[in-house]
């Protein structure tokens, strides 16, 4: 068993590999100073669980640390913000080696070195199983909330969702393959979000399933917002995930409308303006209160959102 | 079993009763955001463990949620800084209920309020062990560092250590009372922090145990600390911790000297200002590496500080 020093060893040598001028105390004290920022201040909050967020068959400790990572990350980005600095909290189990321990900073290193982001500090503590909590602060010039939709606007997405979904219907029948790649080390476009961030009246990123989502705009919004099978079932990725659901006797609108961790853009953007490439318009927001899928009253999930 | 939803609810209801002009976004969007700082941040984590940091039968969930609130303050507090923002993240059992979470909310809320800090946003998951992690956000205009004790310094300490090992020690007996209380929910002394801060060279909590902490302070600091038993024999509370310790078999010097989480604060001084009142003078601050204990060696625990 690595003693805890070693441990902790190992993540300073990784996280102290990336430095900034505005780190006046880095990792080592009893917490980090970083210098005043001109801009307001995002901050967000996740924390995963082995068992319940990851699965150490399916995924690699590194695309563990990935994974979780990035999901803060598309919180700051849903904001119109730009992470910068992390700490990062985990309980390991007492077995855990220095090996494992790089290989997990390792992921979330890459994945914040990604968009320019630095670990300035963290904890460690012992549990059986893997829990890590990583809080992101970043800064965000114009906030844009779930209340910023208006009538009018046009609803797009950063890409298909669904993806996550259908990766974790086959990781549970036992198939390890490309197809839930997705799911295990999920792809955050952060440079989509940074591109519609300038144009949008309202952005979040899917962690909850796409109806979900829409609802929580629309409640948040006082709209109506009414969206297209037509239009998600003409988009890219479409028809290799309708073949997935059928090969697996899944429902291939259950991923798509309900299925989370997809962590895609969702944005509604005044109709006049010329949508950054790659983004799908799945509907629109008008007057009214409820969430329509074809013409539909969507099943409303209405929970309180706590980050 | 409480829906997720009604948890969400609960803590949004407790932790929106506090609010700010400079909480730009609260709770409820994908991230919250606060205004701009003009002094540099200081950022820090803690994460506890059921089983590990507490124990419910020990303690009240409200003990345990401002025991961890506490646990991060005081590191914000020794730096020099003060704590304003916090995130909440928590896995909590699929029992856990309404009422549950309302005290553990509460603690939290309450221990924040002491020191004018907010909670504007979290994380909810699950786990068969309550897990929780901190993070907290604070202004420092002068950071105080392990690296800053001098020679010549006055070594002081906010109260005497021990307090909680004692009340581990006895609580790992079977014996619930008062005598514990330190360790269930340790007293911060965050106005002790405050009054120190502005003429300390360096400052800690003494969260690791004060040999620990006073090695981090000489190796950071390049120099020697020379502290005198008869000092803290001679301070407030010893009698009291020398005769629980011989009532349960234990050695007071280990508890005084290794006990961890008492959050007491430990600061150099140089060695001509008025010392603020209740603070305990241990020692000094030489030329040489080590730390010793009546002019002997002390046990170097010697390990590399994630946080």
């Amino acid at each position: 068993m690595a003693r805890e020093s070693e441990l902790l060893a190992a993540l300073t040598r990784i996280f102290s590999r990336g430095t900034d001028d505005a780190v006046i105390v880095g990792i080592g004290d009893d917490a980090a100073v970083v210098k005043a920022s001109l801009t307001p201040l995002a901050l967000a909050t996740d924390m995963a669980v082995e068992g319940t967020h990851f699965n150490r068959n399916w995924s690699s400790l590194y695309e563990i640390g990935a994974k979780v990572t990035a999901a803060n990350f598309a919180d700051i980005f849903a904001m119109g913000g730009q992470p910068e600095y992390l700490l990062v909290a985990a309980a390991l189990p007492k077995n855990f080696t220095v090996e494992e321990i790089e290989e997990l900073a390792l992921g979330i290193y890459d994945e914040a070195a990604s968009v320019g982001a630095l670990v300035v500090g963290g904890d460690l503590t012992y549990s059986e199983r893997i829990v890590i909590s990583i809080s992101v602060f970043g800064s965000v010039a114009r906030p844009l909330l779930r209340s910023g939709a208006h009538v009018g606007d046009r609803v797009l997405l950063s890409r298909l969702t669904g993806e996550s979904a259908a990766g974790l219907a086959i990781l549970q029948r036992g198939i390890l393959d490309g197809d839930s790649a997705e799911h295990r080390n999920p792809t955050v476009e952060y440079e989509k979000a940074q591109a519609i961030s300038s144009i949008a009246h309202s952005l979040t990123d899917v962690s909850d399933g796409l109806i979900s989502e829409l609802s929580q705009i629309a409640d948040a919004s006082h709209v109506q917002i009414e969206i297209d099978r037509e239009l998600l079932q003409s988009s890219e990725g479409f028809s290799r995930l309708a073949s997935l659901a059928t090969e697996h006797g899944c429902d291939v609108w259950e991923w798509i409308l309900h299925g989370g961790e997809d962590h895609a853009f969702l944005a509604t953007v005044p109709s006049g303006v010329t949508i950054p490439s790659g983004f799908i318009e799945i509907g629109r927001v008008v007057a009214g209160s409820r969430v329509l899928v074809d013409g539909f009253i969507a099943e409303h999930q209405g929970f309180t959102h706590f980050e």
